[in-house]
């Protein structure tokens, strides 16, 4: 199943999405009220059971009425973990694969919606992008013997990065994480939650495709991480740990223009899709001032 | 004035606290219903106005029979602007002060109120303090021309850190703050926020404090600060915008384990003070396992 969370000018709603009759139902409450719950039923086998318990409210709507938001609450985190595809950090960065990835929060106020516009950060010239599985933790505490029964379902993001400020961090300490990629409404995640039960089992094996106005610049597999999804969960639970409702991205392939020297400019139509899940589809705003 | 967040069991709650008298009377509703508009009162020099308009809710409780939350809700976020007293960089990581800081997010779970236990981390064997001055930012958006106008206060911070997973981030990435500094219950925060018209016009300049076990381990005065808060706060909010409620850590003085060898063991007692706010005291839990 689908599940997006959406705006129709009022207070944000999750809601069921029927993506083939192009139509929702809301779902009612706050994620803690039925996340869990479906969580748990989706990881016994009991997806269905799971759906019909759901809590909708009200009548279909078409899905074209809606805005699309990024599936995550502002009481939630958004954690990042990364160097996670030997290429990515070889092509682009000149670097091995590590012993361990890096996590980080990327702050809340960042994310964007499946087609809002990406706001051209002040202070960077170098705006890249990054496609990422994103995982939405469902249920906590994340069980280490079995990380993935705690994992809702996937959706895609662009993990927008300023990378002139991601080298401006001080020397000894490492690079700007929250400079390069905690700008404002920068981030487009979406276009919704695609339910674990659709996907085979273990973590999964996926295309990944981001595209600028047309062109293909990143084309990779989910199978190429160095840690899989449940390794990545684990990593990060040993050191922080998740609630129901936070999402992680898992690293992005090569293919960005750190490497490439393409960067983002005003107008780009940014189009990152995961097989099985969908596209986000985000134009770059002008730069500030011009 | 102080105001706190507390619990009785219930709800979490704010409060208007009498320090002398060990009494406080809550406050109705979220930070968002007073805060903003007590931060502009304070900004227009009229505190007195702004505390007349606070929605006080019921009469006056001892203090004594409610517990000390970390005065910062969930869904606000907790900024660390670090690398900010030259002789801590130079004396404790042999780094000379870098050209501008660094700024992370820590996680909002890594958070205990002013009387709370430590939680010694799993992975590590050097869990270590850093009192700081953290400022509460009120109202949003910060004026890059008067940021301290955007600040309802201050408190106290233990910004606990686990030195040998900070040293674990991958090389070419950097130190690793998010394993150091985001583990589950170890930050204190602290006892209340003091409202910055108790303060001298400008950024403070006040004494701050760690013991443990009664010993100093950390001496210093937030005048030693490499940038002053409000350039802090120009600096972070250049780069990810700042929403009332948040809170930010300014960095710590020289005299930490990472420098001394002396790191957190489990039954000490860490008591960290800010001159003019007050004090936290946490006590380190046991070893996982132990």
């Amino acid at each position: 199943m689908k599940i997006a969370r959406c705006s129709d000018g009022g207070a944000p709603f999750w809601a069921l999405v029927d993506a083939e009759g192009q139509t929702l139902r809301p779902i009612a409450g706050a994620f803690a009220d039925w996340g869990p719950a479906l969580t748990r039923a989706i990881a016994a086998g009991r997806a269905d059971e799971g759906r019909e318990a759901l809590p909708l409210a009200g009548p279909a709507r078409p899905l074209s009425g809606v805005r699309l938001l990024a599936p995550v609450e502002p009481v939630n985190r958004v954690v990042v973990a990364g160097a996670n595809y030997a290429k990515h950090l070889a092509a682009d960065f000149g670097l091995k694969s590590p012993q361990q990835p890096i996590a980080f929060l990327k702050a809340y106020g960042a994310l964007i919606g499946a087609n809002d516009p990406i706001r051209y950060p002040p202070l960077t010239s170098e705006l890249d992008h990054e496609v990422e599985l994103v995982v939405v933790i469902g249920d906590a505490p994340v069980d280490p013997e079995n990380p993935l029964a705690s994992v809702l379902g996937y959706t895609v993001g662009n993990d927008v990065s300023a990378r002139d400020l991601q080298r401006s961090g001080p020397t000894g300490i490492g690079m700007d994480l929250f400079a390069a990629k905690s700008q404002d409404r920068s981030t487009g995640v979406g276009p919704w939650i695609v339910t674990r039960d659709e996907f085979a089992a273990g973590s999964p094996r996926l295309g990944l495709t981001l595209k600028v106005n047309g062109d293909v610049r990143q084309d990779s597999n989910t199978g190429e991480m160095t840690w899989d999804v449940g390794q990545l969960l684990r990593f990060v639970e040993a050191r922080s740990s998740f609630a129901g409702g936070d999402i992680m991205f898992t690293g992005s392939p090569a293919g960005v223009g750190q490497g490439t020297g393409l960067f983002l400019q005003p107008g780009d139509v940014v189009e990152a899709s995961v097989e099985g899940i969908g596209t986000i589809k985000n134009v770059v705003g002008p730069k500030p001032g011009a």
